[in-house]
C-alpha cells in the first residue's frame, strides 16, 4: 500500500464529509414566520457551517504536508488514518447539535459536544504524526528535517489550543465554537508552523 | 501541494454536492391526491434540480480551463478554494428551499436567497481568479496570455449576470430561478469567453 | 480537457449516486408490528435497491467502454454529459418512489416514474454517444472500429429495452421492475455487446 | 478495463459508505432529558458507528491486498465486484438498525439483521477472490504465490468468523456486535493473514 492511495483515501473521505455538513440544513421551519425570517433566524447554522467547513479544510491542507513526509506506510499507520477519519467523518453530527441547540438552555453541552468531537480528531491526528515521526519510523529518507521538526512542534500546541477552545465553553458557548473559527483562520494562513510550499 | 491534487478534491467536493442535490426531493406527500399528481405537482423541484445541476456542471467545467492556467499554489489561494467550495457544497441548500417555497407567498424570498447564495460562489470563483492572475501572481510560464486574459474579462460580467439574475426575484421569483438556468446554458455552450480547448 | 477528468468525474457521480441509494431505508417504521416483521415487509425496498444498484454499476462498467473510444473532447460532449450524470444522479429518488409505493394502488404510477427516469438516462447515453461516434466527431484515430460499430448498433435495442420495460408497468408495476434487473443482469455477462476488453 | 480504475470505483465507494455512517445520528430526541443526557442515552449508536466505520476501514485496507494480485480483469470479474460494492454500500442501513433496536425488545433482529448483511459482503468478498483465484484465472504473473495462497487460506476462517459472530446475536445482541468489533481489530492488527507490504 503506497502513500498516494492512502492520500487519495483520505482526501474522499474529506471531501464527502465536508460537504455532507449541508445537510444539518435539515426542514425549514417557518410556523408562525415568514421564510425570510426563518432563514436568518437559523444564523447559528449559517455559523456552524462555516467553523466546521473552514476546519475541516485546513485539515485537509494541512494533511497533505503530513503526507509529504511520511516515506512508508505500515497496518498500525493504516489503522490510525482510519481512526482519524472515523472523527473527521464524524463532524457533521456535532455541527448539527450546535446549529440546533446553541440558542437553547442546552447550548454548553452542544459546544461542549462539538469541541470534544474536534478535540478527539485534533488527538488522532497528532497519533499519527508522532507514529510516523517517533525514530523517524516511516519518515522519507528525503523529507525536509526543518519541515519534520516543525510539524512535531505544532501538533502539541494545536491540540492544546484545541483542548482550551472547548473548555471556554463553559464560560460561553457561542465564544467557543466562534473560537474553534479563529484556529482554523490561523491555520490556514500561519504558513510558518507547516512549512512553506 | 500541486495543483493537480486541488483539482482532485475541488472535483469530489463538485461531484458530491452535485449528487446530493437529488436529497431534495425528500418526502414525496401524497395526502388526498394520487402519486402521478404528487409526482406532476412538484415540478419546482424538477426545475430547480436541473437548474442547480447545470450550474454546478458548468462550473466544474469551467474550473479546468482556469485551473490549467495555474502553475503554482499557495496558503492564500487554497483558503480561497476552500471558501469557493463552502459555497459549492452549500448549493443543495438553496435548492432545497426553492423547491419547497416557491409556489408559496414566500417565493421571493425563497428565489432571493437561491440568487444570493449563487452569487456569493460566483464572488467567490471571481476572487480566487483575480488573486492568481493578479500580476500573474499564480500564473503558469507556459499559460497563454489570450486565455488568461479571456478569462479575466469573463469574470467581470459573470458576476454582474448573477447579482442581476438575483434582483429579477423582486419582480418574478420563477423568471429568476429560470435566468440562472439560462445563464448556466450560455455559459456551456459560449466557447469563445473561457476559450477552445 | 482531457478524457481522464471527465472519466473521473463521471465515475465520481456514478459512486455517489450509486451510494445514495441506501437512503431509500429512510425510517423503519415498527407500528404494530416487531422488528424482524418489518425488515422483511420492505421486501420492495430490498428489490428496488439491488436493481438500481446493478443498472448504474453496468453503466459504469459500459461507461468505460464507451470512453476508451473517444479521442478528444469538445463542450457539446461536456454539456451532454452533465445532462447524462444528471439522470444518474437522479436515480435514488424513483428508487425510492418504487421502493415506499410498489405495494400501494399508485404502484403503476411508480413504476412508469422509475421507467421513465431510466429511459431517459439511456436516451441521454445514447445522445452521448452518437453525437461522439457520427462521422467518428470525436471517435480516437487508433480505436477499434468493430468496437465502435459495435457500441453504436447496441444502444438502439438497449433503449427500446428500456423503453419497453416503461410500458409493462401498464400491464403489471412489479413485472416492469423486475424486467430491470434482468435488461440489468443480460447488459452485465453478455460481453459480445460492448466487446471484449 | 485495468485494475486500476476498479480500484479507484471501490475506493470511492468505500469512502462514501463510510462516510455516510454518521447519517445514522438523524435527529437527536431530547424529549423530556437534557441534551447532555439524550447524547449519552444514545451510546450504542456511538458502538454501532464505530464497529461498522472499523469494518468497512479494514475491508478497504484489505482490498488493496487483493486487487495487488489480480492481474486483469474479465466482466464476471466487474459483475461481482459490483455485487460486492452493493453490500458494502448498504452497511449504513444495518448500523442504523443496530443503533435504533439494540435497547429495544427487537435486539435480537438488530442484530441479526446486522450480522447478515455483513456475513453477505464477506461471502461477496469470498466469491471474488475465489473467482479470479481459481486456476490463478485471473492472478498477475508477478504476483507472489505466498501472499496468493495466504488470501485464500484466510478467507474461509473470516467468512465463519463472521457467520459466528452472527450466530452469537440468538445468545446477546450486543456482544455480537461487540465481537464483530473485535473481528475488525483483529484483521486491522493481524499483518500475517494477509501479509505484509
Amino acid at each position: 500500500m503506497d502513500t498516494r492511495r492512502v492520500e487519495a483515501f483520505s482526501d474522499g473521505v474529506f471531501a464527502i464529509a465536508i460537504t455532507l455538513l449541508v445537510l444539518i440544513f435539515a426542514e425549514t421551519e417557518t410556523d408562525h414566520r415568514s421564510l425570510a425570517d426563518a432563514l436568518l433566524h437559523q444564523w447559528p447554522a449559517y455559523v456552524a457551517y462555516v467553523v466546521s467547513f473552514l476546519t475541516i479544510g485546513i485539515m485537509w491542507i494541512n494533511h497533505h504536508t503530513v503526507m509529504a513526509q511520511i516515506g512508508r506506510i505500515d497496518r498500525t499507520f493504516l489503522l490510525i488514518t482510519v481512526v482519524n477519519l472515523m472523527f473527521v467523518a464524524f463532524a457533521p453530527y456535532p455541527t448539527r447539535v450546535v446549529a440546533e441547540f446553541i440558542r437553547t438552555d442546552d447550548r454548553r453541552a452542544a459546544a461542549l459536544f462539538y469541541g470534544i468531537s474536534f478535540t478527539c480528531t485534533a488527538l488522532s491526528w497528532a497519533a499519527l504524526w508522532y507514529y510516523a515521526a517517533l525514530g523517524n519510523r516511516l519518515i522519507a529518507a528525503d523529507a525536509n528535517p526543518r519541515t519534520v521538526n516543525g510539524i512535531t512542534r505544532s501538533f502539541l500546541p494545536g491540540t492544546i489550543l484545541y483542548g482550551g477552545a472547548t473548555l471556554v465553553a463553559f464560560a460561553s458557548a457561542i465564544a467557543s465554537i466562534v473560537l474553534f473559527g479563529v484556529i482554523a483562520l490561523f491555520y490556514a494562513l500561519e504558513s510558518t508552523i507547516f512549512g512553506r510550499e
